[in-house]
Formats: structure tokens, C-alpha cells, sequence
């Protein structure tokens, strides 16, 4: 069977990410892409999609199946409706608008007309946690008395993302709460929330990081942790100290970092487990 | 103090995150790069650096105060070599050679001329790492009767790489080696090693994944555990699995990924997560 | 200088954990210990403490320097007063009662008399969480988001504890409150929570899980999850297991689990392991 | 259908926690006990099954239908050979002698008398394992390029039981070689071995650390590391370090643990989070 013909709306940082995605599978093709920013466009010259400057153009010549939807979140509805006018079945990034109103709204249009729709909760697509559903699904667990969920970025997004994502609880905490209804099958009932009065950059409306405490119809609560700040190893850092070190070095400080003889001490210890390695 | 102008021989992949890494300082600044290929060269134009096709052109035209070299290893001594005649200073990549006998002539070499040079083992330089080399000095850890490292890379280098490295001890290896020394003070007495027979691509004298045993002259025990393919989490496959999914449902198979029914449900419990949120 | 000599007040499990780590100390010795039950004293026959049946008679006859109290936490209170008429210095275990009020009126007595005093809270002396204290302190780790407390218990208590205990907030999340404020050196605002709908075994009053978010005087967030069962590896378990699957072999299964050949082979190769070992 | 009677040889260590972990069975009773040792007997009154003084007693008297064999190590092929000769299906702990010689024959004696047998391997029917075991055979973790092995106990076993154990690699090592043979299904090739230099406690001929690594049939690499000192969270340790620090206090040093007004900040919080508690 052919691949399935591909429209992307929208090529910013997360439509990008789709493209690097599709462009192994045998199964779609990204054929044509709509983004109407010209210096992002001119990063795709090249590809094999055609590129389009708005989604009404693409829509217009582009001879695709679906179109995967990766406009910024304050745009999900207009698009969809458009899509839906255009009868294109739609892949949409999550969280399909910036207020559970315009979800529903979408949802009440895909459903009167008939067409395939499915939103980007890429989670529900991770082997370990389809298998954690499974087993708590068999029981295997016990009953769930807690599922706590921690999404930590590294750092915020940009401004411009920031301004167009809703806030925190929506553009990151929708996918705490839909993983914890996929993986216990259970709907959200009361929920408190707290901000965090820290931060490195303030945003009205948007802490840098939130809590939430939820309860489900099964029993199970949920705990839902987010935050725009969490540095992993900081291997960048690691090279700029070195750099420094060895700036004072030159300057007439004393070796801080590893001498030739440390080089030649690793790489003589390399050598004789080199030499004296047996296998197959 | 003014920075001190680094010239950078070698902008590949290495060298790149060098340039990442020192753009924040203002204590070293690079401002010369010599790179022979003309492509990587001109993802270079619009920096700061004045570019050169080779370090001797470099070395004859830029006012530079040292160099920092991120040549193919296989290229190290001779790079170092240049450089000592040219009494610069230099903060060399690792390993310094592909042999142990390369790095004890380039010591010899920087140790006549009496020039600064450091080699760029950065994890000496990651603080964590720092920590737990001052508690094992103060002998906070007790004796310590074993070093467990493990380098397990997501994919192997390209092919290029992986011809000038040296094989898996040299290449990877040598990080190892000098953690362990420097973390417990002690030298390698013997070692023995064992190449695994897996390979997703077979690579003459560079198996993929390999081990190592060896004795320090304190008595510790060290382990190195190294390997070439560990990916972690898959964001990417995940994407791709769910673009796969719903071309299925666009040809009739039934929904298996998130509904816009899901992302209301989500953005509802996200948007009471907002609306009830406490907070300074 | 002599040890300071501690009479114990309650043998239950709590006390007796005191007993095995006081054991091995020159600078406090247990030289008294009243517990009312008899059975309990009988365990503690040919220790080198006096025994008592009561904390009166201990205080009345014993030659003490202070007592360590390890009664129900529904009698803390009672027992702080009768220690501070006896103008004896006091080690209480956590919580100092069931109630805030009792922790506030035993504070202000023990302020009146000018008694030394210390609550059990020894998580205040773990070496890992002692460092990590000074870090924030010294601000190493940046401003703090969140704290995030997590503690689980294998398996509820007895219920005859559960019955004194004053509910998992008290019995079990003081250690958390109070963990966190020593840790970040902030006080608490508002705190919301929410109990688990699930249990094992229903407790009025006592949910089995329960979780709080709490605003923290600085800003920092406290996230605070508790619960009753969850048990780590089951090494009991697959002992049973074991037991059982031999059972069905005697009755003619056939084996699953290792045969005396699987035993020749493993020790074979731990034979051969320790005959080519090298080492100092 | 009835409970199969065992007769356990041995109640030392490893035999009570057998009596322990069988007690919750329907599927076999221990009915029976041989202890040569009178003061372990006498921990046993009490219990349902019938105390004997030997084996042999044991064999002679007891109506059971199978024997469990918890004898020191180096008792194991004697005592296989008395229940080979009395027809008794045996379930014995690892390791079946402290030598391949004896393993291999206690195997050809049981093979030739069709005796079930069954060896303590207990890993084998640890759930998380068994799921691993399976995902292995199934391929859904590719090849295996390395199986590592870590077992670090907290504080060497004591003299009298170390005396007879083999050494760590024969005591603590076969588990690790089960273990990988089980786990990938491949037979031990080349091993080589390191003792550690380290040592709290001297015991010629059984170093407290070593390691190896071996390689596999199918080209998988082992590594297998012993360690008898790591010890865990020390929460003895922090009682006496409190009740140290408190004794400190009362001979007039400052307050150094948590006050009785941090007992109420604690309980105040959790009075509060008690208090504002919902859910179902």
C-alpha cells in the first residue's frame, strides 16, 4: 500500500520534530508543508515536500491524504475548522486550543462530520508506558493509590512560545493528565494547584513552576509536578570551565585540569586493555 | 583582564561544541579557526572568528595567545608538534594521540619547551565529580574498594570518526582511565579485557561494546563497562509510531492514539488545575 | 567524661530501635528503661538496664541523668510534665503528641523550666541529608522550586499503633513538615491535601495514602506523598514460590526452577573465577 | 489436594527464613526440622513442626514427603547422599557443595536414582526478573551486548558461617552466574577475575570485593561485581548520632536537632493538611 500523503501546518520547533520522525517510515510521507514564516521555510529548501506559505495554499494544490497540524496553540480551532470545511482527516499537536472550550468545540465539529481525527499525546506511543498500562490494566499492580507525575524542562521555552502556550498547566500539564487518564483509566474529579513563588524570569499569568493534587473517579490520586528549570548534567559547563582553567594556566596559574602525562598514564591504560582484550 | 584569544584548530563536531561552550565566557574568547573542509568551514561564516583553511595559515596571520586543538586524534602529535615550534600554548582534545608512545613524545615535548598545556579531560572539570573526589580525599568514603564506570553511547560515530579513534579503549576508554586515577589517586597496575561478539555493524578491531578489569596501586578495583549503542528514551520513535497509527485509522482501523475527546478532557482538568491555582 | 546515663521511657518497637543504636555509644548509655507491659519487659531480661513498670517508679529510684520518651505519642504530652516536674532533661520521640496544641503547651513548659529538650526528628542527622542542607544554605543549588517528600512504608502498622497514632499526617507526615523547613529554612503557608480513595484495609479517619501541596515562606513549593503499602523485592515471596514449584515437581511437573546440573555450571564457573583471580 | 511435608535440614540463617517465607502456604508445610545445634532448637519450641536432632532422626522417624536442605555449604554433597539413599525428593540451597566436582556429582547420583530436584536459585521466580527473562527470549531487547551483575552486601557474614562458604565467588558469585545463564540462555566461555585490595577484615582466601568478567556463548559479555561492605542508609547511625548531640545538649552545648517549637511548626502543618483533607 502507498504511503499516506502528509500536509504539515506549521514547521517551528515541533513541527520540525515530526519531520525528523516520518521521514523513516514507509507507512507516511511528509509530501507538503505550509509554514508561513520565510527564514523557517528557507531551512526546508531542499526537502522533498513542497513548500506553501499558508495552509489555504496547500490546501488548494497540494495533493495530500491528512494534515498534521503544528500551528501555535492559540491557532489549533481556526485551523481545524478550516480542515474540517476541507474535509482532511487531522493529526493535531496537542492541546488542541488553549481552553478545554475550544477542544470541545473541535471535537463537536470532527464528530458531525465523520472524519478521522487523532491529537498528539505522543506518550500513549512510549513502549514502557504502553506496558505499564497493560500490567496495571491486568492487575498486575494492585489498585493504584498514587500516580505522581514529574515533567521537568530544562529551561523555558522561548518568549514567543510562551506568549501563544496557554500557561503552565496547559502546555505542559495536559500531558500529565492525559497520561494519568490513559494509564489508570480513570477521569480527573477535584484538583488544587499551587505556584511557585520562584523564579528566574517572571511571566504574568505562568510560573516557572506549578504542583497539582487531583482526585480520580477510581480512587487513585493523582500528583502532578511541572517546572521550566531543571539543568541535567551540564557538559557545555564542563568545557567553558575547562577553557577558563586553562586561560589562568597560560596566565601563569598553576595545571588545574589533566597534564600530557595524565594523557599518556589514560591512553597507556587503554593500550594494554587494547592489547590484552580476548573475544570472539 | 582582557580574554585571552584562543585559535581553534579543527571545527568539527568536537570543536563546534567548544565554540558553544566559550561563547559565554569572558575570560577566553576564540577568535581564529583554522578548518580545512570548505563546507564546515562556511557553517562557520557570520562568527566572530576570522577563518583559515589550515593551523600554518592560522599561526602566520591571527593574533592569537594559544591553541585549542580538536584535530582527528590520529593527527594530535603532529598538530602538537607545529604548535611547540610555534611556542603556543595549547589545550589539546583527548586522547593526545592514538598510542600511549604519541602522548609520552608530545610530554617530552611540552615538558622541554616549558609551555602550558592541558589536555581536555572536561569531566575533571564537572562539578559532582569534583564533590566526590574531595570526600574520597578526606576519606569520607571509607576505602574504596571499587570504581564502576560505564559509557554507554546511544548510537555509534559516523564511519569517518570511527576510522581515525583508535578503537573503543582509546576513543572511549581513555575518559575512564583518567576518572579512575584522578577520583582515587592511584595508578593502573593490570588489567585484563574482553570484547563483546554483538555488533550491530561489524568494525575490524573496534567491537562495539567492551570490558575491562583492572588493578590500582591502592587497592581499589576498577571496571570499565563501555558500549557503543544504549539508546535511551525515544522521542522520535514514539512520533513516528503515532504518525503510523493514525494512517491506519485514516484507512479504517479504529482509533488507537488520543481523541479530541481526550485532549478536552485534558484541557479541562488543566484548566481547573489554572482557575483553582494558589500561589504569590 | 562519663556517659550520660538515659532512662527509656516505652519498649515498644520504636524504643527498642533506640536501645540497638545506643548499644554501641560511650557517650550516652541506657542505664533505666520502664515499660509497662510485662511481655515486652521479659524481652529485655539480662540487658544491663534496670527494668521498671512505670516511668514513676524509674524516676523515683533510677540513678539518671535524663530519659528518652518512646511512649504512644496520645501520651507524649502527660509524660513531658511529670519529666519537667522531675526537672529531667528530655529526648521525646516525634511528634510530641497528636495535636499541635500539646507540641505548643509541652514547648512553653519546657521554655518555663529552662530544660534542655530535643524531639526525635533524626532524619535532622543523616551525613547525605546534613550536606544537602548546606548546599542550599550556601545557595549551590540556586533558589529551590520544589521540595518533593516521598514516604512509603512496605506495609501499614499494627493496628494497635495505627490507634494511637493520630493519623498519617501526624504519625507519618511530620517527618516530611519537618524535614522540609530544616532543609529549605522556610516556614509554611497555606497547604492543601487530599486522601487516597483506595485501601487495603479501611481505617476511619486514616486514609492509606494521602498527598499535600504546601506554599513555603520563601516560595518554594512542598510536594508531600504518603502511604502505607509498598513493598519493595519480595524475597520471602519468591522463597514460597520456589517451595511451591518444587512441590508441583514432586508431584511429577516438570521443573521450573534450577536443576543440580544448573548448580554444577554456576559453581563451575565461579570455580573457574576464583582460580585465575589475581590480586594484591 | 494436601500440603507436601517437608523435613528442612538446617534451621540456621537460611532455614528460618525458609520456615518464614513457607508459612503462608497451602501448597506445602514444613513439618518436620533436623538442627544438630540445641540452642537453635529451642528458638523453634513451639512451632508445628517436630524438632529433631539429626537428619538421620529426621529420616527415621518423620512422615514427610520431600526435604529441604539448608546445611552449611560444605555439608550439602554428604547430606544429598543420605537423602539419595532414603528416595527423598530434595529441594537443597545453592550452592550444592563448595565445588563443580561435588555439584557435578550430586547431579549424576540424583539423575541416575530419577529423584525431583530442585536447586535454591530464588532469582529465578523473582517476577520482575521472569519478565525480563521473557522480554529477552522474546528479542524485544535486541542482542545483548553486556549483563551486569552487582551484588553488595552491608556487612561481611559472620566468621563461622564465612569459614564454610567456598569464598565470594562460590558464596555470593553463584548467584551472578545462574543468574546471566538463565537470563540470556548462554553458557559460560573465558572468565577472568580480580580480588579487591581492600579489606576492614582480612580472611585469606576470600577477599570482601572482587570481580570478573567472562564471556558468553552467544557473545554476550558478562561482569559480575562482589562486594561484602555497603551498607545502606545508616538509620541506627542517626539515632545515635541524635541521642549523642542530646546528651551534648544537656551538659550545656546549644541545641543542635529540633526543638519542641519545631515539634509544633511540624504538627501544626500536619493538623492543618489533616484538616483541609478531602476525598471520597
Amino acid at each position: 500500500m502507498s504511503a499516506l500523503r502528509l500536509g504539515l501546518a506549521g514547521a517551528g520547533r515541533m513541527g520540525r520534530n515530526h519531520l525528523r520522525a516520518i521521514a523513516g517510515s514507509d507507512v507516511v510521507k511528509v509530501t507538503a508543508i505550509a509554514e508561513p514564516v520565510g527564514s523557517t521555510r528557507n531551512l526546508l529548501q531542499g526537502a522533498e515536500s513542497a513548500l506553501y506559505g499558508s495552509v489555504d495554499d496547500m490546501l488548494d494544490t497540494a495533493p495530500i491524504d491528512a494534515v498534521l497540524v503544528c500551528v501555535p496553540s492559540d491557532l489549533h480551532l481556526t485551523t481545524i475548522k478550516r480542515l474540517v470545511d476541507a474535509h482532511m482527516p487531522t493529526l493535531c499537536e496537542k492541546p488542541v486550543g488553549v481552553a478545554a472550550g475550544e477542544a470541545r468545540e473541535a471535537a463537536a465539529l470532527i464528530d458531525a462530520a465523520g472524519l478521522p481525527f487523532q491529537v498528539g499525546f505522543w506518550r500513549r506511543f512510549v513502549p514502557s508506558l504502553m506496558r505499564l498500562r497493560e500490567r496495571i490494566a491486568r492487575g498486575e499492580l494492585g489498585e493504584i493509590y498514587a500516580v505522581a507525575n514529574f515533567q521537568w524542562d530544562g529551561a523555558p521555552p522561548e518568549a514567543n512560545f510562551r506568549a501563544h502556550s496557554g500557561g503552565i498547566f496547559v502546555d505542559m500539564g495536559v500531558h500529565e493528565f492525559d497520561q494519568t487518564r490513559w494509564l489508570v483509566q480513570q477521569e480527573f474529579g477535584a484538583i488544587t494547584s499551587m505556584a511557585s513563588g520562584i523564579a528566574g524570569e517572571r511571566w504574568p499569568g505562568d510560573p516557572e513552576s506549578a504542583h497539582a493534587i487531583a482526585e480520580l473517579s477510581g480512587g487513585t490520586t493523582a500528583v502532578v509536578s511541572l517546572g521550566r528549570r531543571f539543568p541535567l548534567g551540564d557538559f557545555l559547563g564542563a568545557l567553558r570551565e575547562q577553557a577558563e582553567s586553562f586561560a589562568r594556566h597560560v596566565r601563569g596559574e598553576s595545571l588545574q585540569g589533566a597534564s600530557a602525562h595524565d594523557a599518556a598514564a589514560a591512553l597507556g591504560a587503554a593500550e594494554r586493555a587494547a592489547a590484552q582484550m580476548t573475544g570472539p
